[in-house]
C-alpha cells in the first residue's frame, strides 16, 4: 500500500469554527470514507475539537488531533499576530509539513498572516522569484487556475514566468490528462499590447513553451477568462485581486437583481413551480463554494487557505482541493516545470 | 432663446453604418422632438446618409449634412489610419468641435485612431496630465463612472488625482443635483493597501476633497463597484480595462446559462410564460447598449465614443449620453473642478 495523504487543517480559523470545520471534515470523511488513503491532522483546542466530533462517527484511523493552546484572532493587527503566532494552531499546521507529519496544510484564518508565517516555516522553492496566490475559477467547460491573486501587488517579467510554472503544475495536478495552456491577463490579443513587464514575459513564455510541459497560448483579455479557451491565467497580484473581486461582485450583483425579480409578484412566484429544480442547478453550477480554496504556491509545500466566511460545505471543498492536490503529486509536477532552472 | 446643443456625428464608423447610425438618430430625433433645442451635425457619405434619411420623418431643422469623401476603415493598420484621416467622416467630426460648429463629438469607429486624432485635433485642457476614457456602470441605484478604461496603461499619482476631477465633472454634468462621491480602485480598503502610487493619490485627494465640488471616499474593492456607494471610481488604464472586460465575461457568462437553464425542458419553458415580463425588465435593466459610449476626457471639447458593434438602439443611447453631456455643461463643471490649478 503507497503512503496515506496527510493534510493537515488548521482548525480553529475562520468564522464559526473550529463548529464548520469539523463539519466539513465530516462531509469530506464521508465522501471519501471508501478511499482510506488519507490522514487528516487537526490542530487547535482538544476539549471543543472533540466535542464537535462527537456529533458524527468518523472512524479513529482517518484522524489525528493535535492539541495546541492559542489560536490566532482575526481582531489582533497583522504585525502582532505574526509575533504571536508560534504554537497557534495555525503554526502548528504548517509546521507539520516541515516535520514530515503533513503533505499539505489549510486554514480558513487570517490571510494575511497565514502567507508570512507559511513563507517563514516552509521557505521559497530554490529559484523561484516569488509565491503566488492562485485561485479556481469556473468556466464554460470546467475551471481555471488564476494567478497571482493578491500575494504580490507588483510583478516583473520573472516573477510572471514563475506563476506560469507554479499554475500549470497545479492545473496538471488537478487534471492529469491535460497538457495546461496558458495565457498572459491583458488589455488586448495582440502581441504590442500591454506593458513593457507583459511584453517581456511574453517573449520568455514564448520561448519556454515549446519545450515544457505548458502551452502557451498568448494573451487573453478579461471577457474571456470564463470563456473556457485557456486553463491557466497569469497576472500580478494587483490585476488579479481586482479582476476578481470585480467577477465576485457582478456575479452577485445579477443574482440577487434575479431573485428579486424572480419573486416580486404571483406570477413570478408561479413560475419558480415550474423552473424550481433548473435554477436550483444553475445555482450550485455558479456556487462560490465549489472554488473555495486560493492555494499558496512556490513554498517548500502547499498552503490552501479557506475563505474565512464560509459554510462547512465551503470548508469541504477546500479540504477536498487539497487531497486533489496531493494526489495529483503537485510537488513533482512542480519539479518537473523547474527542471530547466536547474542548468541556469 | 439660448443656443442650441450642437452634436457633431460620425455617421460611418463603426459596424453596420451608416444604417444604423441614422436608425439611431431617428430615434433620438423621436424621443426628443418636443425639445428642439439640439442640432445633429452629420458626417460622412452624403448620398448614403440620405438614403437613409429618406427611410425616415426627420424635421430639416434639427439635422445638417456635412459630406466627406473618405472613411477610415478598420482593415487599416492604426497608424497608416492615422496618417491617412484628413478629411474623413471621424476627422471632420472632430474639427467642427474647434471650428465652433458642434459641442461634442460622437464615432463608433476605430478607438485608437479616435484617441489619436482627438488629442491631435482638440489639444489637451492646460493643467491636465493626460486624458482619460470613461464609461458608464450600472450600481444597485443607478450607475458609476469609472476611468481611466484604457487610455493609459501606466499613471502616476497626479494623473489618478486629475481623474478624479474629470470623472466628477463627467458624473456632475449628468446628475446635476448629486456632489460626486469619488473612490480609488484598490486591493483593499485599509489607508496601508496598495501601490505606492496609490497611496499617494490617497493623500492628494483627501486633502482637496473638502474643498472641491467632490467628496474623496478611499479605497474600493472590485466586489464594491456595483454596490451603489460611489458615484466615481478612478484607476489606471490596465486595471480598469481588465475590471470592465472581467465584468461584461461575468455578466455574459450567467446570463447565457441562466438562458440555457430556463429553455431546457418542457417545464422550464412553461415557467417563462409566467416571469415572461418581470424577465424582460430584469433584462432590460441589464442591456449593455444601455451604458454604451465610453467618454474621452481631459480635452479642450468632450468625444463619445460608440462600442462600434452595437446597434442603433446602443448608438442611440450613446447619442442621448453626448445631449446630456452638453446640457449638464460639463466643460464648465470641468473648469469649476480644476480652478484650483489655476493659482499653481
Amino acid at each position: 500500500m503507497s503512503k496515506k495523504i496527510s493534510i493537515a487543517i488548521d482548525a480553529m480559523g475562520g468564522e464559526n469554527s473550529p463548529t464548520k470545520t469539523i463539519e466539513g471534515i465530516n462531509i469530506f470523511v464521508k465522501k471519501n470514507i471508501s478511499n482510506e488513503d488519507f490522514l487528516l491532522n487537526i490542530y487547535g483546542d482538544e476539549k471543543k475539537i472533540n466535542y464537535e466530533l462527537s456529533k458524527f462517527k468518523i472512524p479513529h484511523n482517518l484522524i489525528k488531533i493535535i492539541h495546541t493552546d492559542s489560536v490566532i484572532s482575526d481582531e489582533e493587527s497583522p504585525l502582532t499576530a505574526i509575533k504571536n503566532s508560534k504554537n497557534t494552531s495555525m503554526w502548528s499546521t504548517i509546521k507539520s509539513q516541515v516535520d514530515g507529519v503533513s503533505d499539505i496544510s489549510l486554514s480558513a484564518g487570517n490571510t494575511g498572516v497565514l502567507l508570512v508565517i507559511s513563507r517563514m516555516i516552509l521557505k521559497m522553492i530554490p529559484k523561484v522569484s516569488k509565491p503566488a496566490l492562485a485561485g479556481l475559477w469556473p468556466n464554460q467547460n470546467s475551471m481555471n487556475v488564476v494567478l497571482d491573486l493578491g500575494a504580490n501587488i507588483e510583478c516583473n517579467d520573472t516573477n510572471l514566468v514563475d506563476f506560469a510554472e507554479l499554475g500549470s503544475a497545479l492545473y496538471k495536478s488537478l487534471f492529469p490528462n491535460d497538457k495546461p495552456l496558458v495565457s498572459l491577463l491583458n488589455i488586448g490579443s495582440e502581441e504590442i499590447k500591454g506593458t513593457e513587464t507583459l511584453k517581456k514575459a511574453y517573449q520568455k513564455l514564448s520561448s519556454l513553451s515549446n519545450e515544457k510541459n505548458f502551452l502557451f497560448k498568448g494573451y487573453l483579455e478579461g471577457n474571456e477568462i470564463m470563456k473556457g479557451k485557456t486553463n491557466v491565467i497569469v497576472t500580478d497580484g494587483f490585476t488579479g485581486n481586482i479582476a476578481l473581486k470585480t467577477a465576485e461582485g457582478t456575479a452577485k450583483f445579477i443574482t440577487e437583481n434575479l431573485k428579486d425579480t424572480l419573486t416580486k409578484n404571483l406570477f413570478t412566484r408561479i413560475s419558480l413551480i415550474f423552473s424550481y429544480f433548473a435554477l436550483k442547478n444553475f445555482k450550485q453550477r455558479l456556487d462560490p463554494r465549489k472554488y473555495n480554496g486560493a492555494i499558496f504556491l512556490g513554498l517548500n509545500g502547499p498552503v490552501v487557505k479557506s475563505h474565512g466566511a464560509t459554510d462547512s460545505l465551503g470548508f469541504y471543498y477546500s479540504l477536498d482541493l487539497c487531497y486533489k492536490i496531493v494526489k495529483g503529486k503537485f510537488m513533482e509536477q512542480i519539479k518537473n516545470n523547474l527542471s530547466h532552472l536547474e542548468s541556469d
